[in-house]
């Protein structure tokens, strides 16, 4: 939460209702699952989500406590795909820290994650309004299966930027955007500013996504959480690599195919692949595509008047790529 | 859905238009989830909970296309939490055919886990009625808390008579209560009414999942779709082996001990466990109790008038503990 803090000046107080809430819905009968909630709810995260629906819902004129249900309720969403794209990844960190699969198992996963979709339904359907519930389950829908297409997508080495992009806007974006939606649908604001605010939140999280993937490529195991070179090691092209993998040789396609198949991955090995990106500008491409989406995320706000949300939601889309983890 | 066809004399059309609701509702724009989805739903299922869906529905008095809806929805929870329950147990079988994680893999029954959820949420948000949604939520958070509940405990040598009831009632037949109130809702009947059809189902849900365990004891593989003594395979201790555990001699125990930890579990060690099971009366115990339960679900069913509904359901019951698979 610490990293986002300079946003949120207006959602202070709110913020830490949200934490509270969370805390106390993840009360449950069986000790088990508050330990392992409550290990994955404090290991933190930016609360990137709960934010946008309360900045969302403020900007949108609205001011009731819905909003801090219904930015729970996200967390809650996001964090039970989370567990569950551990299990997905065969992921070992999660936010620096071990994930919950590496210390309790992949069954433990599936089911707290279960446990989070749940109570987050719980939460929304007792906010009463269908079209938030409605907005929500669709999303849901849709990022289920984004992920179902990266699997089945990620690791083929036929993957185009078009396919990669497809992934990243229903597994991430459409989130994101869905939670700036319920601020907007809180709000009762007019079609246009909803629509304005949505397409705000897709834009956001693709050039989150995207600054994440190049993240991966760039930083250090202590900052980003991540070992280097994460998503190679899983198996997973992201778009530096499918840039690279559109002019590589021959030769340099294979070592390329190599690294996504093996089991272990030497540094070695990836420097190699690193050079192979730079040396087709994967990077600057990368980079450059998510500036276009940060600067698109900050026209959508251009209708609305100025106030200290809408300055908060224009520096998140700064910070989505100036970030360094 | 053949097995339970006698039983549903009242309710055929509406079944059908169950089926076709599910096909419809599982079309994705990912081939591949559509893919999977239908192996899933078209590999059977007796269609417990639909049946409970419709005929509660009826005996309540209600008759329209909201039923078929929910029905449809519920079906889809049971799939997913058996989806993700094949992901826990590492279950190579479902229903006598190669369950989804041994073909795909853990991560799509997972996600494809989570598309049903997340399908069976989006049309109970359609019903626009929000006792629904408060009673599927609920009751969600129940059984997965369950599960995680089974898995905490099922494998320990001190599981009570009584954790074990606890858990199966969660994971089991809470849903299957569920979908009884969900017909007693649509109907809008009286407190009294309701209850009663909600604790037929909870003991319907009982008996049905001790008759299962007791099942696992006795029936061939062909006949149950399930390896026999699957569940001590698992490592999963259930009611006839914790009432000859209660009884058994130091040695007794160690064997059922070394039972449920090693990988393998050949035939002989099986027969030797059967016969422990068998000698401290594990066998006729479980049955007595689930022929209780049996008893006290029809006796719910006292208050409500003669009709073909009412007949399918105290069938149903019976059914219960006297199906051979």
């Amino acid at each position: 939460m610490k990293e986002l803090e300079p946003f949120c000046l207006s959602i202070r107080e709110d913020l830490l209702k949200v934490e509270a809430l969370m805390q106390r819905e993840l009360q449950s009968n069986v000790p088990f699952v508050r330990h392992v909630s409550e290990y994955i709810i404090t290991n933190g995260g930016k609360r990137l989500r709960p934010i946008l629906v309360l900045l969302s819902a403020k900007i949108a004129g609205y001011s009731g406590d819905s909003a801090i249900h219904c930015a729970a309720a996200l967390e809650f969403m996001h964090t039970a795909s989370l567990l569950h794209d551990d299990v997905v990844d065969n992921a070992d960190l999660r936010r620096g820290k071990s994930s919950a699969n590496a210390i309790w198992g992949n069954h433990v996963s599936v089911l707290v994650g279960d446990f989070f979709y749940c109570r987050a339904c719980d939460i929304l359907v007792g906010q009463k309004n269908l079209s938030i519930l409605k907005k929500v389950t669709d999303t849901m829908v849709e990022t289920t299966e984004g992920e179902v297409l990266e699997i089945a997508k990620s690791n083929s080495m036929d993957i185009t930027e078009e396919d990669y992009l497809q992934i990243i806007t229903r597994k991430t974006a459409i989130l994101i955007s869905a939670c700036c939606q319920i601020g907007a649908i809180l709000g009762n604001i007019s079609e246009e500013f909803a629509l304005g605010l949505g397409q705000y939140g897709l834009y956001l999280g693709i050039s989150f996504q995207l600054a994440d993937d190049l993240l991966d490529y760039m930083s250090e195991s202590e900052k980003i959480g991540k070992l280097k070179g994460t998503d190679l090691r899983e198996g997973k092209l992201t778009l530096p690599l499918i840039i690279a993998l559109k002019k590589a040789t021959p030769e340099e396609s294979r070592i390329i195919k190599d690294a996504l198949i093996a089991k272990e991955l030497e540094e070695r090995r990836l420097k190699e692949i690193l050079s192979i990106i730079q040396k087709y500008d994967g990077i600057t491409y990368t980079l450059n595509l998510a500036k276009q989406y940060v600067l698109r995320a900050k026209g959508e706000l251009v209708q609305f008047k100025p106030s200290i949300e809408k300055e908060a939601l224009t520096a998140l889309a700064n910070f989505a790529i100036e970030r360094n983890r």
